[in-house]
């Protein structure tokens, strides 16, 4: 009987963590009041309450998710097949795409980019450009990167200009040519760090750019 | 006497949105009070109104000043001597540096990423990528940029990459590093735009990167 209620707990703040992120990411972190949440989660004050004490609770659980699931996808793609520098590739691409089909990560980017200010956040984007510099760091053993830039600069470039990138598409085209601001990223970063005679080996990867 | 007056109304309007843009850049769009910012100016909830009607007029005459200056500092770059490609990468620099250096700029930069979502700025992105799309055409006209990639391709990654480098290094080191993280970018991008042979016209530029 206690398992079932824990279940259904479980469940239902699963669920309310789903409605938050579906108001966040309309209305952002400031513009969601609670009585929207509870509206679009079909939920009470009380039942709410009980899960989460604030609106700065609900937001760090749909930060936390948003990240398990970012986690979740680079490390699949960290342990299938392929080099350190295909993978940093894929990564982008994929995570690009789940900021455009799923909604708890969209929510999470922007929650990331609104919280940005509040000075609460900073590990968010130095954990993303820790992994990316172990990546780089591999790839240019592999000889797939130059070795005369570090690992960090390649590493801060690429987290940035795909934070920059996911933001100006989302102006611009409300998402729409995501994927191809990501290959066309890549088709500029390539040029200058992967060695020209290792270029065929991720062309594959970018739609946008012909197999040389 | 009404041109003393008139004077007297320009210099109130200009010091409340100067006292409105140190509000927005502590505290955001939302998180700003216009008690607040009748505070900051030392004025009347009377002379702000008759200035500006809502919180939306303050933000957009903060976002226009930011523009203005932003505007000014690019054609002066532009009037002065150096090739198109020594152009693009002063004018970045000098860009990040005034959103460290001036409070309107940095309140500007703030609302444009905050204002993103609400839909009501498409032209501000688009507005600096077409202009740093015309001067890389003028740059692949000199032999300075390869001319295998659209000039629009980079005139896009260069502006999102600025702007998530901007919103990178505001969250993990308050700014410090903006410069640095500047001149980083330009170090990779030009190992893959700029023909070998001309690298040393823009090498100089750039303090992290050795001349060779």
């Amino acid at each position: 009987m206690r398992e079932v209620q824990q279940e259904r707990a479980i469940a239902t703040r699963q669920h309310i963590i789903e409605s938050a992120a579906a108001v966040f990411d309309a209305a952002g972190f400031a513009g969601a009041s609670l009585g929207r949440i509870i509206e679009q989660a079909g939920t009470t004050r009380g039942a709410l309450h009980f899960h989460f004490p604030a609106k700065e609770a609900l937001a760090n659980a749909v930060l936390n998710e948003h990240n398990s699931r970012m986690s979740a996808v680079v490390e699949e793609v960290i342990r299938s097949d392929g080099s350190a520098l295909e993978k940093i590739v894929v990564i982008s691409k994929t995570t690009a795409r789940m900021i455009d089909k799923d909604v708890l990560v969209r929510a999470g980017t922007r929650l990331l980019m609104e919280l940005t200010y509040t000075g609460d956040l900073p590990v968010a984007y130095r954990m993303w450009i820790d992994a990316c510099e172990n990546m780089v760091s591999k790839a240019i053993e592999d000889g797939d990167i130059v070795p005369t830039i570090s690992p960090e600069t390649v590493a801060y470039l690429v987290i940035s200009s795909l934070a920059g990138i996911q933001m100006v598409s989302s102006v611009l085209s409300g998402r729409s040519d995501l994927d191809q601001r990501v290959d066309e990223m890549w088709e500029v970063l390539l040029l200058g760090l992967v060695p020209a005679d290792r270029r065929w080996k991720v062309a594959g990867l970018l739609s946008s750019v012909p197999r040389t």
